[in-house]
């Protein structure tokens, strides 16, 4: 017998990423456009049709033959309706439905999830999480993204909702955030903030900074402790709330920088493992930028593994 | 037909209550003992035995008519192993398990749960989160407890664990904490942590530390003003990781100085509205002190609730 196989789609900010996955997690096909969210819902979902139209004539496949859709897209997005509401970055696009332009175009089920869940769906089948049943797992990219698995279930809140990980208060002294409140983790720790915060010290960018602390630059040195604080601070958390086994760290940045903060996490979950009497172990994702669209696709692989 | 009833004890690190609790939760009967940890596991549970014959013959009950036997108490314990592992307040009883006593004893079933399950349980079946599937509940007390309920049952992390919320950080120049990191809820805003802070500004306790601060005292006020940021940080750990409809503040410290904390609340709650599009509502525990004990009781009266 064939293996089943799904699309999956990641929808960020900037570009889009489309897969043709197999349920042995080979990625058969892929490629990559622009979101242009300027441009409008309605032209973006066109050119995601004719990606996914020419991703299946490269492969011989039929979308009649597909398991289904998945789409891992930058939340807020309501996974129930299938609709995004996500004013910060796709903008105009609020209460718009891949889930029913999809269904339309193929005539197969389509799923929404937001991207920090289909991350971690994609860990929990084909990465670092595969052999857990409670995870947390963090991706940190232009924003932070937070995602639980709880008995090998997507974690949801009231209303089907997914969490807001990203905008747990780690830094009492931190930045305002565009949430409303004062240093939460990803007004420290994205990919965004360590770029703002190095420019005010005239580096370029998030990589520079990194570089120069490696280098020993006092200054450089500084400001990435208190991220790694930081994020020392959010893994306590999932800790303490979650109880997961593992915690997965993600994203373009971790995938860079993680070796810079393994050792306060490892020290994070030696106090905790000493306070709790249980263990608790961390990791970097192994699937790095194709977690999300892998995930993605498993959420149609396996829709009875999401609540 | 008769209504069904069971016995639930709450035991903490100074005294253990007692109640013989019906369906209705109706507390048709309670006593209080004192906890005595030093003098030892099997003495204690000896004086909770004849506690229970006593409470069964004042009311005319026996226990064999009984649903079963609920303990809450001072955690961490293993809901799932019935065992205590409590060396901060219950040391020397860890391993000990109250759940085989009781079941020896009385020949009915007996549960263990961690003090603040034990207590969102009794505000799920008779208080402030009668109406609601998604919960936080935090206790303040002489420490800082913490439990979830998601699609109407008790979180459970890996291996069937409690979370520790009372341990989310909250407050990066915080004190040590005895769990090994700085700042969390526990060592800011227990009633402990403030009379802590209070004694080193002179003045008795934590009552007194509140009153002064109505007062208009300006040191009382801001020792109150950095316990209010602490809570109201929590309350946002709470909003961003389990996303509950609802998050109920219980435990001595909350029953007598609510209104001090809840416009800090009400911020919280409307920027959270705000940025996600939906309700979070908050409120003060019903039940007071009994919460504990009748949340025990109902762990045996609906132990299918509880995963």
């Amino acid at each position: 017998m064939r293996e089943s196989r799904a699309i999956g789609i990641d929808i960020g900010g900037t570009k889009i990423s489309i897969g043709l996955v197999s349920e042995s997690a080979a990625v058969e096909g892929r490629l990559t456009l622009p979101t242009e969210p300027e441009a409008g819902f309605a032209e973006a979902m066109q050119r995601v049709v004719e990606g996914i139209e020419r991703l299946l004539t490269s492969a011989g496949a039929r979308a009649d033959e597909l398991a289904g859709i998945g789409i891992g897209c930058a939340g807020p997005v309501h996974p129930g309706t299938g609709t995004i509401h996500n004013p910060f970055t796709l903008p105009g696009w609020e209460g718009a439905s891949p889930v029913r332009v999809l269904e339309d175009a193929f005539a197969v089920p389509a799923y929404l999830e937001n991207d920090a869940d289909a991350a971690l769906l994609g860990e929990v089948h084909a990465g670092s999480a595969r052999s857990f049943e409670h995870v947390v797992m963090f991706t940190f990219g232009t924003g932070v993204g937070g995602a639980a698995l709880v008995d090998r279930r997507i974690y949801r809140g009231t209303n089907g909702e997914h969490p807001e990980i990203g905008h747990i208060p780690v830094d009492s002294s931190g930045p305002e955030c565009y949430c409303g409140v004062r240093g939460c983790l990803e007004s420290v720790a994205s990919g965004t903030a360590v770029t703002k915060a190095g420019q005010a010290l005239g580096l370029a960018d998030a990589a520079e900074v990194f570089e120069r602390a490696k280098e020993g630059d006092p200054t450089a040195r500084s400001l990435i402790e208190r991220v790694v604080v930081a994020v020392a601070a959010a893994f306590w958390t999932a800790l303490h709330t979650f109880m997961p086994e593992q915690v997965v760290f993600g994203g373009g940045l971790m995938e860079r920088q993680f070796e810079v903060f393994a050792p306060a996490l490892r020290e994070r979950a030696r106090l905790a493992e000493r306070a709790w009497g249980q263990r608790f172990l961390f990791s970097k994702a192994e699937l790095s930028n194709e977690a999300g669209m892998v995930g993605a696709a498993f959420r149609a692989l396996r829709p009875e593994e999401v609540a």
